[in-house]
C-alpha cells in the first residue's frame, strides 16, 4: 500500500491546512497528529483508520484522537463544514492495527445534517459516534441573540504547571504529542496532595506546531487529567460515554481548558469541560460520563 | 389489533410499575405518560411506537416522551437495569402515527452494555439514539468515591409558579398533562420581562399521579421552558441534540429541575440541566444544543 495515502486527508470543509513545520525538503510535513487522525476512502461511506499508539494512553490510544479520525471521515461527504454536535460511546479499546469507519447519513438537512459513524475492528464496533454537521455563525456578529458566561478564571500560561516541568518522567504516547499546563489550583495531587474538589483547569496545545481546528478541539476536550483526580488519584478513569459541542472557529494558540464534576457516586463520575481558545471564545463544550478508576 | 397490547410493557429491568389511582373496574389504570411511552414488540429488536399528540407541543410530539419509547425498548433486551447514558439526536418530528424502533446491541459486557436505537417512520429514520445501560450504586453507599456538588437553590413549591395559575391559557398536548411550578426568579418572561439570563429553574411532576423513574427522567431533563427564555422570548427553540446521564433512582415526589445556558451564538445555544429528586439526590444531568427559535 502506497504510503503516500496516509497523508491527512481534508474534504470539503473548512477545518484549515495543519500549520507544520517544513520538512526536510522543504514541503510542509504532516503534524503527528493529523497523521494518526488520518483516514483513506475505500469505498462509499467507508474509511480505512489507523489507531496510532503514538497518542496511546498505557496502552489504548486516547479517545479524542479516535473521534477526530471519525469527524474527518464524516466531514467528508458533510454538506456542512464544521461538527456542531458529536456523541461518542466508547465500546472497546481498539488495537494499533487498521480499523474501518463506517459512514451513513441519517439526515440531510439546510442547517443540520446528521450521520452515525461506528468504528469497527475485527469485525466489531470499538467506537459508535453520532455526528451533526451545521454551519457557525461568526462570534463577532451581533445579528441575533448573543450571550456567553464568565470564561474560566486560569493565571498566565507562564504560571501554569506543564507536565513537562516534572523530573524524573519519561514521556511517552499521548503525554509526549501533548502540551499541557496545568492550573497550580488544580494541580496539588501532582504533588500527593488533591485540592479536594473535581476540577482541573489548564491550557492545551499539541508539543508540535498545529494550530487548532475542529478536529484538534475533539481532543482539547478530554485533554486534562480525569477530574476525580481533585479527590483522590484513582488511576485510569475510561469514558464510557462523551458528546461534544463546536460552538466557534478557535483563534491561533493555547486552548484553555476548563473541567468539573458534579457527581461521583456508584462507580460512576461526569465531566463537564470548556475549552475558549486564545482570542477569549468560547469554541468547545464536552460533557462525559466514565468509569471511576480501579488502583 | 387489540387494545390490550398497547398497555405499558415492563422488561426485565428494575423501573418501578407506574403508580396510578385505580381504574374504573377497580383495576390499576395505566397513566397517559406510560400509554404515550408504550412499546409493542413485532420482531427481534423491532418495536412499534406511537408519538402520542397528548405530549406534542405546537404540534411536534416532547423529545422527552419520544426518548422514554426508546428507552422502553432499548431496556426490553438490556442486560443492566438502568440507562446509565442517552444520547439523542433529534431528526424530524414524527407525526402521531406508528412508528418503528429499531434496537441492535453493539456491546454487551458487564458494567456497561450499549445499543444503538433508531425511530424510523415512513422509512425514514426521525429519531437516532445511543444508550449505555448499567447499574447504579446506592447513593447512600459511602463505599468508594463519593462527591456532590452543591444542589440548585429553589424556593418551596408552594412559592412557585405553576403554568396552570396563568389565567386565560387553553392547556392542550404536553402542558396539559404536566405540572410544571418556576422559580419567580426565573419567571419573568411569563409577564413580558425576562429575567437577563439564561437560566430556568422549577418543579416538574405529570399532572397525574405517577412516581418518577428512569422514563420519566427523560422527559424531565427538557421539561423546562427553553433557557433562552430568560433572554428573550423567541419562540420555539427545537433540540438537535440530547444527551442524558441517569444518576440514582429518584426518589417520589416531585422533581426540582436547574438548566441554564453559557453560550447563545450563531442561531445555536446550549442548555445543561440537572434534575434532583424530593430526598435530595441528583438523579440526572443532561446538555443539549438547540437552534434559537424564530417568531
Amino acid at each position: 500500500m502506497p504510503r503516500t495515502v496516509w497523508k491527512a486527508s481534508y474534504g470539503p470543509n473548512a477545518i484549515p491546512r495543519a500549520v507544520c513545520s517544513p520538512g526536510r525538503a522543504g514541503l510542509p510535513a504532516v503534524s503527528v497528529f493529523d497523521q494518526a487522525t488520518a483516514v483513506r476512502r475505500v469505498g462509499e461511506g467507508r474509511y480505512e483508520v489507523r489507531p496510532d499508539d503514538r497518542f496511546a494512553i498505557a496502552g489504548a490510544v486516547n479517545g479524542g484522537v479516535l473521534m477526530a479520525s471519525m469527524l474527518r471521515a464524516v466531514l467528508d461527504t458533510a454538506p456542512h463544514p464544521y461538527p456542531i454536535a458529536t456523541s461518542a460511546h466508547f465500546l472497546r479499546a481498539p488495537r494499533p492495527e487498521p480499523a474501518q469507519a463506517e459512514v451513513s447519513w441519517l439526515k440531510q438537512g439546510k442547517v443540520a445534517a446528521t450521520a452515525r459513524a461506528t468504528l469497527v475492528q475485527d469485525g466489531r464496533p470499538v467506537l459508535e459516534t453520532t455526528v451533526t454537521t451545521g454551519a457557525l455563525g461568526d462570534p463577532a456578529d451581533t445579528v441575533g441573540l448573543s450571550w456567553t458566561g464568565e470564561p474560566p478564571g486560569l493565571p498566565p500560561i507562564e504560571d501554569c504547571r506543564g507536565a513537562r516541568d516534572a523530573p524524573h518522567r519519561v514521556f511517552s504516547g499521548y503525554a509526549k504529542q501533548v502540551d499541557l499546563r496545568l492550573d497550580p489550583a488544580t494541580a496539588g495531587w501532582t504533588r500527593g496532595q488533591p485540592d479536594g474538589v473535581p476540577e482541573m483547569r489548564g491550557y492545551f496545545q499539541l508539543a508540535e506546531e498545529r494550530d487548532p481546528d475542529a478536529l484538534m478541539l475533539a481532543l482539547a476536550v478530554d485533554s486534562l487529567p480525569p477530574v476525580v483526580f481533585g479527590l483522590e488519584v484513582v488511576g485510569w478513569s475510561p469514558t464510557v460515554e462523551l458528546t461534544w459541542y463546536m460552538r466557534a472557529v478557535p483563534a491561533p494558540g493555547p486552548l484553555r481548558v476548563a473541567a468539573r464534576c458534579r457527581h461521583v457516586s456508584g462507580g460512576w463520575f461526569d465531566e463537564q469541560a470548556e475549552v475558549w481558545d486564545s482570542a477569549g471564545h468560547l469554541v468547545a463544550q464536552s460533557h462525559q460520563i466514565a468509569l471511576v478508576g480501579r488502583g
